[in-house]
């Protein structure tokens, strides 16, 4: 049941390169700095996992093969073989619905993961990797969703963590962070990477977070992301475009990876294309993509939508928009607050960067073809956002007379 | 796809009486002010839907049955012939995952619903039961999870809500409350049911909570809680016993309930023990179950589980402990917050409310009788405490020097 159910072995060979695919490492240890035979001293290229696909059987993906899979909490169990092998315990991470808000839009709702965003997805396979490293604990940089998914998968394997954090985090954020049992160390922003390094090389922690120049992230880490193409592909088929709220571009390359498996296991007839939402003060997809270099560094603006505004980009976002045939926007944070907005109108409660599949959709407009149904990832909850918590007028206690509330609701447009 | 979906129309066809099951009243309107028959000055007696049950397919909880089922957004469609008529569209409410915490104990965690509470469950019904009497909105006493959810649910089927909630209110959650567009009143305690007795009066808003003496909420909400048991049943069979953190006791009907129908049906040879857990420092229906009566009034006292303290109860409590075989448990906030800590450990933060069925299963030991796998609801996320976002510490910089951090390390039993 749940956590011990499994719908095979992993079918996962090796490490590939994505600055060059001849180039192949084994599948242990994890490459956790990038690709050593690739990578320069200005570019780091991430791995990906390769899987003996002749292997993999179709009725994984089927209703055929759905009726003897686990029920809602096997998580990543159900795509096992598709994965790197899932060695540490799940929480029943992704199985997200797909919300229709009309004209033939759909929203993946990730708030409904364990810790309520997409992340979980990831840390399943990458706190698994630490215990196949034989780890005793993980090490993290993040003031957010990856940091405090990473604590709670360490903790349900049994696994120290430490999260390097930072001190602006949102109060409520910081509450949920500190709620797995972490040492969550808030430092400056520019010590967090250099402080990962020395823990890793001196405590043995595994890192579950970027290491590299440019960001490679953890090799297995993107491929937890295929779920939601999975996912998608078994509630819908194959959408006409995916709309992805994009940091670094792991969420990006997951999904367009996971088209891509289905597509080359004769599943999907096509591949979705793969647009990505960046926030306009940033964006360092975007600026890659025009200059025309794997990625690159830019300047950041103080955007509201603090779980995607990467200073840095990977290689990852230019082969996902390429080789989907999307497109890379760049989305204002007044643009996301529309969509948040919109999000809100249809009962959804989305973190800022969460709506930035939305905003981009509504952005684009004539620009991205529709030749069907579209999916917008919305990766997170709204109880994560800055500001949450900090509106006292919201608690200010209202004349319970009913002139006044009969007043109240006029002004609402509720008559009595 | 999603909200269209449906396994067929409901078999709803009357409202029965909890205070005289021979009293019956047609399906329409909902009585949402309690048996107008049973009921006396002292004593409200809700409802509760008959159907047709003859009339059900029991492919409807088998692995063939959900063959044709849709997928993760479905929600209460795919129980919908055994639900009042679903005239209000879904959120993918339900399908969360039950994780097992060893030693055949199952947490079935409901922060996973589309605003990370059980409650999701009961507004897909009530707000059904609006647009099926026509209301341009709802109106609903609430300081937490049933107030954000029942404006999620109005946002969504384009109705009005208005939320009397209190100034005390936790500050993430305030901004909950208000992030779905409701017309949201912090009154003082006190005035919430005049008010919103009169607001229905006087707007024509359709109430989705308490209007009675004693505890009856809406006639159709319970229903919505028996998906909780039918999903335990499809993912587990029938457990032993099923402990179920308690306030007004909608929820422990809703699984009892639900685990009858399967009986009845032929699908379950047994129903589970249901043990109510309530606040140690109030529990009408452990006093009720004492002096045995339907329901009666406590002085609550200072709990932080402000989700389930609450001063009055219903006859539904005392029949889903009696009929099953259950018990009823007091917890202390103590025994919830080490329960809360234990459920912490494995990866899963809840509220301290959603806590209160492990305290039970915890604070029980001998006195329950365990012959098999047993079921704690955890019913909500950790985000809605209080004392969230509230602990400035926790976001106080740590000197980033090596020295400091490794003495950080070691204290917290990292060695370097």
């Amino acid at each position: 049941m749940t956590t011990s159910m499994t719908a095979g072995d992993s079918l996962a060979t090796s490490q590939r390169s994505l600055g060059d695919p001849e180039v192949r490492h084994p599948l242990w240890p994890p490459l956790v700095a990038g690709c050593p035979t690739t990578s320069t001293d200005t570019i780091a290229h991430p791995l990906e996992v390769d899987y003996a696909y002749d292997k993999a059987s179709s009725a994984l993906f089927t209703a055929a093969g759905s009726d003897t899979a686990p029920g809602a909490g096997a998580g990543h169990n159900r795509w096992a073989p598709l994965l790197p092998p899932l060695l540490a315990p799940g929480l029943g991470e992704g199985g997200t619905p797909l919300i229709g808000i009309g004209d033939g839009v759909f929203i993946k709702d990730e708030s409904r993961n364990p810790t309520w965003s997409h992340k979980d997805r990831l840390n399943r396979v990458t706190t698994s990797a630490a215990v196949g490293v034989g780890a005793s604990g993980i090490v993290v940089a993040s003031s957010g969703n990856h940091g405090a998914s990473a604590a709670a998968y360490a903790a349900r394997a049994g696994l120290r963590c430490v999260v390097l954090a930072s001190a602006d985090v949102p109060p409520a954020v910081a509450s949920f962070l500190n709620a797995y049992g972490a040492l969550v160390l808030p430092v400056p922003a520019a010590d967090r990477w250099p402080l990962m390094r020395l823990i890793v090389d001196r405590t043995g922690l595994h890192p579950v977070s970027n290491l590299a120049v440019t960001h490679t992230g953890h090799p297995f880490g993107a491929e937890g992301y295929k779920t939601v193409a999975y996912e998608i592909f078994a509630d819908l088929g194959v959408p006409s475009a995916v709309f992805v709220p994009t940091g670094y571009g792991e969420l990006l390359f997951g999904v367009w990876k996971g088209f891509t498996e289905l597509h080359r296991l004769g599943l999907a007839e096509s591949v979705p294309r793969i647009h990505a939402c960046e926030p306009a003060l940033g964006g360092p997809l975007h600026a890659a993509l025009r200059q025309g270099v794997p990625a690159t560094r830019v300047d950041v603006g103080d955007s509201d939508a603090y779980g995607i505004d990467c200073p840095v980009g990977s290689i990852r976002g230019v082969l996902a928009v390429r080789g989907s045939g999307g497109s890379s926007l760049l989305v204002s944070d007044e643009q996301m607050r529309a969509a948040q907005a919109e999000l809100a109108g249809h009962g959804l409660w989305a973190e800022l960067s969460a709506a930035a599949g939305l905003a981009g959709l509504r952005s684009a407009g004539q620009e991205v073809e529709r030749e069907g149904p579209v999916v917008c990832i919305s990766t997170s909850s709204g109880f994560k956002d800055r500001g949450v918590g900090a509106s006292p007028e919201l608690t200010t206690p209202v004349d319970p007379s009913w002139d006044e509330v009969s007043r109240r609701l006029r002004a609402a447009g509720i008559r009595d």
